[in-house]
């Protein structure tokens, strides 16, 4: 069951150059996503209603597409404007058009009630598009539900074993680090986690010129309903005061941010960007930073995509599972968006079968 | 649901050479197909009733098959002949045998009631072995259901758009031509549709010597239950009156023989032979032809495949689909179709259980 | 459905080296085996009950075993030890142990009621570590139910047919030999097959040195649930009387130890040895036996995993299957254990509810 009135990320908008005809499954939804010639985004229903080809193999004309299986045409709306062979189009004979929008490079669909889709509640994370915030955009497929995911990055500790040798640095991380606060809201949640005097972490250390002195690090997330992660990192030299909110000269940061839609029940479309702000004009920190964090998400997916197949295996381990102390934020966030969720369907159910309520 | 009580295609006659045990899959059963040796073609199902060893791994003897897992026998007509270490043979040791005959060169199995097995209701079309008619046989297995392929045959127009490179020749063909005739009967149904004054498709352009010599073109469809086709192609020198019924000099024909039988509900065996009455004794044509067909069916098979996983991952868009005019044909067909096994379902459930009746 | 209360063989001890975690299934369940620092074996549950992860992806630390995704710590017992940033451990926070055992080479596991594992009551094959016995360890792994395996064990007339060109020897072993006795016990059977005067089987005439002498085999089978075969296999000089008794010089002899353990309910882990007494210093012998054995199982494994195939396909001819004579053997194994099993599953029912029973 997913939160059905929000905005997903469909796809970059780099994807869609060329005339592409994208066909992408977003919450079991076969949907195909397109810039027509005028420029203009289009995401339909990928299936063509009369005999169920798709319309991803089809062919791009203007703002319109046509199957090319019997040739039926269809307008960036889902309107059906010739069908060959006959004059009569019934108006039945039109494909589901779905509410997008493009921020932040990113091109945001709405699988949703039409109605509901307010372009003002997208997510903007201003150094997508900002020049001073450097970064390649990136995309995985994970065999697993979109909420594994979001689990993994609401618990900070899994850095220090998981990742130990890449995004992590060592297993003191888990430790001697706290979070030094947890903020809990209606959308999700904001934690905050230092671990001062540290080595560079390996990932850090390969971008940075004085790899030998010691630093103080500070990540602070922010999670989003329905999957999104935004986390600021900062290294500041230690010993300065950086935890005190002292400016530090020296201090670099980055933007991780992470956008997960459910393709499936068990399969996610992973979108991310790892932004810093020290980078100048020299693509290497950006393409060195491309591989740390693809290697680092590979650890995370082998472990995610097991976990996966061991809930397959034995779906009662859902609700089976042994929270620890760590677990808060994870907790707060399935229990937010259940919440919206039952909320949504409730009110769906109330509006469907008003007897049922009374 | 299949229609049980009328002949399949199971193979082609040359499939069962020396000594092959061909084990297929016919209507969700497993059938053992082979020639015995003396010429007679046997068809019993392929499970060993001892342990379900596969007597297509087992050994031809004679005209009977030994399993070779334990070595137990049976002859061509599924009798058990031996049993080592036993003499007593019970009579339930033995495998269901099939009606088996041959006609055209194709190997004809009857899967149902095999006392309805009546072998004058084969469908002979007669070129398949008149030596005026030359041409390659042809099989190809679809991961599909077979009835859409039989749609797929029902729309010509689809022509215009799939095959436009290859055995259409223009998408004009959609809109210019008009299917002259529909003809329904109680087995499936005729149609027939010229196109004319046209530029000859690339398939036959490949074959003739007058490459740029306009043409007129009919294509004269039959269509039989479960699924046969038998398409009769004429091209003949545009402007000469071919359409109104003359003999016009310098017209080539083809026939476009198709055999779809079911392997299972969502699969199915393609036996094809697509004939010239033109080639004389060069089989430079029927080679050519044998590609030029192969590449179309490949263009359908796509397709045909996608719309098989379209209604694998949404069963409810089977009663969905919304018909346009030229889906006449294939609505007759279905309903002739369904309308025959309900009748068969109908006896056998009478039969089956008298009480449900009454 | 099988067996639980019994001892299965769950691993080689030769796997268990080096420190390695070996993930296994054993009766559908996930099951971690290793030998912790100490010496000891340990087998728990493969599932950190946190969040799911593997603990065989984990690390071994001392006898412990340390999940890689939070960091949270298993003694060999099952018990937690530690949880990283948290001090508190909350009791319910352990993986289930089981009960395990090393006898003759082999790793026995118990999957049942651990206040019921006996370990006197594995069973001790002595030839397994005696010196004078020589052979290697082998492992295969079957897609197929482990009794189909047992099945094809208890009908030494497969030798015949499928064995021909390798373990068997002719076809006549089928015809001509017989089973001179068969005695059922409440474990399973013992049965006995002499086959006089015949040619070396190619397995054996490859290590021998006068290959072309005519010999008498002696098969006697031990057969135990939940799937243990143990044959002793004689080959005597022809005409010498070792039928009655007699200790013929020039005598040698195999013990084929087969440990059939289910992994799920259509898969299997195969674990052999193949044992003579006769190689003395030079592992040439063992070693053409190895490969001759690994020929002869892959004849029955394609046999076997097609039956399953089968089986698959239609269920209900599991009950359908025909037996023969020479099936006695295998109706009272699988009669047997399907005794064993009942009982099992009554007593769990009477103590998980009382009520039902009274």
């Amino acid at each position: 069951m997913f939160l059905k009135n929000c905005w997903y990320v469909g796809a970059w908008d780099h994807e869609l150059i060329d005339g592409k005809l994208l066909s992408r499954v977003l919450l079991n939804e076969r949907v195909l996503l397109y810039r027509g010639e005028s420029g203009k985004v289009v995401a339909v229903n990928d299936r063509c209603p009369h005999r169920g080809a798709l319309l991803s193999d089809g062919r791009l004309e203007g703002d319109a597409v046509r199957c090319m299986y019997h040739g039926i045409k269809f307008d960036g709306t889902g309107k059906c404007v010739q069908i060959p062979g006959q004059e009569l189009i019934p108006p039945k004979m039109r494909v589901r058009s779905y509410p997008v929008h493009e921020v932040g490079h990113l091109v945001w669909v709405w699988l949703g009630d039409p109605a509901k889709a307010d372009v003002s509640k997208i997510l903007n994370l201003p150094y997508m598009t900002d020049p001073n915030w450097k970064g390649l955009p990136g995309y995985l497929h994970y065999d697993a539900n979109y909420l594994l995911i979001v689990d993994n990055l609401s618990d900070l500790a899994h850095l220090a074993f998981v990742h130990t040798n890449t995004l992590g640095g060592s297993e003191e991380y888990a430790y001697v680090s706290k979070p030094a606060s947890i903020l809990k809201n209606e959308r999700g949640y904001t934690l905050e986690r230092w671990h001062t005097n540290i080595d560079p972490p390996p990932f850090h250390k390969k971008v940075i010129p004085n790899k030998h002195d010691k630093l103080d690090r500070r990540n602070r997330v922010n999670m989003y309903v329905p999957g999104i992660f935004d986390m600021a990192t900062l290294f500041a030299p230690a010993g300065q005061g950086a935890e005190t909110g002292a400016a530090v000269p020296g201090t670099r940061e980055y933007r991780n941010c992470q956008f997960m839609t459910p393709e499936t029940d068990t399969t996610t479309h992973f979108f991310w960007a790892y932004l810093n702000n020290f980078e100048g004009s020299d693509s290497t920190i950006s393409r060195s930073l491309l591989d740390s964090l693809i290697e680092g998400f590979m650890e995370d997916k082998a472990i995610i995509e097991r976990q996966q197949k061991t809930l397959e295996e034995d779906p009662a381990f859902e609700s089976q599972m042994l929270a620890i102390r760590a677990d808060a934020p994870l907790v707060h966030f399935r229990r937010t968006l259940s919440g919206l969720i039952d909320a949504e369907q409730g009110v769906a159910a109330a509006v469907g079968s008003p007897a049922a309520v009374g």
